[in-house]
């Protein structure tokens, strides 16, 4: 780079103005390391820019001066895909300023928003106009949309509602030379060529930026009903869902499990969360029913099948939740996963998702070889088993992980475990997590070559310069790099 | 091309066998011409392999022999994008033998098949198992699962459902080149780097060639209700849709519109089907509630809309199917718009979408201006309502079109009222049946070049040689094309 960095500095300046770049180390921390603190970059500015023109005109100058651009949303991603790495000439943009809901349409159950609003705030917007938007996750209070939809977000309402994928109708993105793509329709069908927007979708933030979207909206959920299931194994949750399909149909909202020891974390690490049943079992279900009318009697056909799982031996014991106090206890002990597995100890987790009818197989093995291979891990699990996501968890007693050299060669050895079953049982590496960096080497070692090869391609066609998001998913900048 | 025909001939039988390589011009005949009979072709060979690796060896040998391919499922789509052009060259290569259903899982939710089942073989496939598959549409009985998928089909079930390409959870797809891309996996969830599958539904053959899918199924509906509206406008259709999304939450299912036009062109030339009420409005609205549960009564809440509806000025009459047969009759009278279209004059028809609000504006429009252009032409119109997808078809009379220049000049005016309409309520020109040949060059006209861009990028990736399906889309063969 020929210019000095006080140069690149004012010329970022002059777009977007003096008090959105961002060059102090203090100002820009928050900014530059992961939430789970695995990453640490560096960047020449963190850039907010105001409009899809600015960000436009940003990411044009930063093509300009070769300048690396690392879109970044609510900086909540789990596998680092939104930190810089810590090279000299990374540009950092955030759309906080970007925050606005355009329009709510209750007719046409969509709503246009911006690609820096927070999940949550969508959400209201929403449910304001007395809609629907079903996307839910641990992050959604600080998480924003356009991350969501980079990354293809899941959650805990994908069974009903599918992933992030599912609920874009528009994009509107600015690609890596600058040109924006101007997908922003709220049609709900559209056949007229190749569907651009879908290769956005999911994409890391590799191919473009994100800047604003026309999302799917719902009627609302108003009837509901709550069970916690407690159950000896995978294969009997299967079997219920299988039952509750037959009974009632598509009103299975969210079914959510969780290993015995995935809830002991939690309840010896997370003081503010009290666990609402006891342990007897090794596995714990949480079925939820819903009605998009009120007034449904959800409870008589969820404890019907209930009675009768129990009676054919399927579960060893069901709890209804008899009050919305109740039902928000158990969902509290889902919602402190994260929490409960931070404070336990050095995590190795994993996104695994399999076909349905293989999750039994897959957990009992995965536990197995873990087990076998590194005796003093603890492993917990809690996923969608709707979805077919579990998630596979090894705890570390962090006294083992103080030399980086020895964790690394631990994580590797348990995520091979992990990746060779989960390939074994014909299932992917991430469900929903998505690759970023932490999954790089992982994804080259798993997936068809000539997946890598589509893939490669895609990224060169529309960022032949390698400047956009460099290095996740897959490597592009450095040559040597996984 | 240095082989002699003979020797192509040979090559091919080499791969399929001698009885699924066709020749002669008699038996070549159901397979060069659309089922509309606009347009005919020529191949050297229609081809018939009878796996995905016969699928690929043809492929190979006709890159190697620069022989374009032309990938036909069962030959019923509506913009001639399976069909040959006059060149010399053209494989024509239908699935028929790949006709397998691999796998039903109640449990997972999902269906393997092979790409050349019929839809109607599908949806059978899911109700044997006590599921259903949702994608409905008038040629069910002869279109081609592999045809669903590039085309990204859409019919009467995309309200509650989506489209085609919201049913495909895996696909596999021999590339232009002739390596398999494997992406025949049964997961719900998959966020491993781009979104490959993505491409190849809807992409018209252009990219590839589907041979299988794992596609989702449902919960089947086990209560129904129906209705059938007369109205005044679209914007009382689109208001009555409104209340009934209050009322009746997500068991909407269909919302289907027909003019009174439309109607009386079926009355008039289908005798095989009776209008089973008078017309007397300008509109008509079919209106289906289903549940996945039995027993429900679906009929109460919709009379309680319907009464109100009318008590508010919204209808002018409703009648509730009072049985089965009632209902079958009312949705006899939708099924038969393209016969009756056909029966009833030169029939230029239309596939826009609008955003939803948009529809009333719409209609009004393109029809006042349709009938100032071309006050000879009949304007009639159906559509699905509930997705801003409504069908404008100008009948003309046959004996208006004995010259295929003045045709030809006719037809142009027409669409390009209606694109450029559609254009001015941000619409799309095709919502669900493609571009083909048919709309090549109206897709040129309306569409930002930087999509064009793109999507000819992403042509050039997969099919350097442009000879997967050639000159579908956009022109890639002959430089001078549209």
């Amino acid at each position: 780079m020929s210019e000095s960095f006080q140069d690149v500095l004012a010329g970022l300046a002059d777009i977007v103005g003096d008090n959105y770049v961002i060059d102090s180390a203090g100002d820009q921390e928050p900014y530059v390391v992961d939430w789970r603190g695995r990453y640490r970059g560096r960047a020449v500015a963190v850039v907010k820019p105001g409009s899809t023109a600015e960000v436009a005109a940003v990411v044009r100058y930063c093509a300009d001066k070769r300048l690396s651009i690392v879109p970044q949303g609510g900086n909540t991603g789990m596998c680092g895909a939104a930190t810089p790495d810590d090279g000299a000439c990374n540009v950092v943009i955030r759309l906080d300023r970007m925050r606005r809901v355009r329009d709510v349409s209750p007719l046409a159950n969509t709503i246009t928003v911006e690609a820096g609003c927070i999940l949550a705030e969508v959400q209201a917007a929403a449910t304001a106009a007395d809609r629907y938007f079903p996307l839910s996750l641990g992050a959604e209070g600080s998480c924003q949309i356009g991350g969501n939809i980079s990354t293809n977000a899941g959650g805990t309402a994908v069974l009903r509602y599918g992933p992030m994928r599912d609920l874009v109708l528009g994009l509107e993105v600015v690609l890596p030379d600058g040109r924006i793509f101007n997908g922003l329709r709220a049609l709900r069908k559209d056949n007229t060529g190749y569907a651009l927007k879908q290769l956005f979708i999911g994409a890391e933030g590799t191919l473009g930026i994100v800047t604003a979207a026309v999302l799917k909206l719902f009627a609302p959920p108003r009837s509901s009903a709550l069970a916690l299931l407690k159950l000896q194994s995978v294969a009997q949750a299967l079997e219920i869902m299988k039952r509750l399909r037959g009974a009632v149909g598509d009103r299975l909202g969210s079914l959510e499990i969780m290993s015995r020891s995935q809830i002991e974390a939690i309840a010896e690490t997370v003081p503010h969360v009290t666990i609402p049943f006891e342990l007897t079992t090794p596995w714990y279900l949480i079925v939820e029913l819903t009605d998009t009318l009120a007034g449904i009697d959800l409870n008589e056909p969820l404890a019907t099948v209930l009675s009768d799982a129990m009676d054919a031996g399927l579960a060893e014991d069901a709890v209804l939740a008899s009050s919305l106090a109740q039902a928000k206890a158990i969902w509290a002990v889902r919602h402190s996963v994260s929490e409960g597995n931070k404070r336990s100890g050095y995590v190795v987790s994993h996104d695994s998702v399999v076909p349905l009818e293989r999750q039994a197989a897959f957990v009992t093995n995965v536990e197995a070889r873990i087990m076998a291979a590194v005796p003093h891990a603890r492993v917990v699990m809690h996923g969608h088993i709707g979805d077919g996501n579990i998630h596979v968890v090894a705890l570390i007693d962090r006294d083992r992980c103080s030399d980086p050299a020895t964790t690394a060669a631990l994580v590797a050895e348990i995520n091979e475990i992990v990746d060779d079953e989960t390939a074994a049982q014909g299932g992917a590496i991430s469900a929903e997590h998505g690759i970023g960096i932490t999954n790089r080497g992982r994804l080259a070692r798993v997936t068809d070559p000539l997946d890598i090869d589509l893939m490669r391609g895609i990224k060169q066609l529309l960022d032949p310069n390698g400047l956009m998001n460099p290095d996740k998913i897959f490597a592009n900048k450095h040559a040597g790099a996984a």
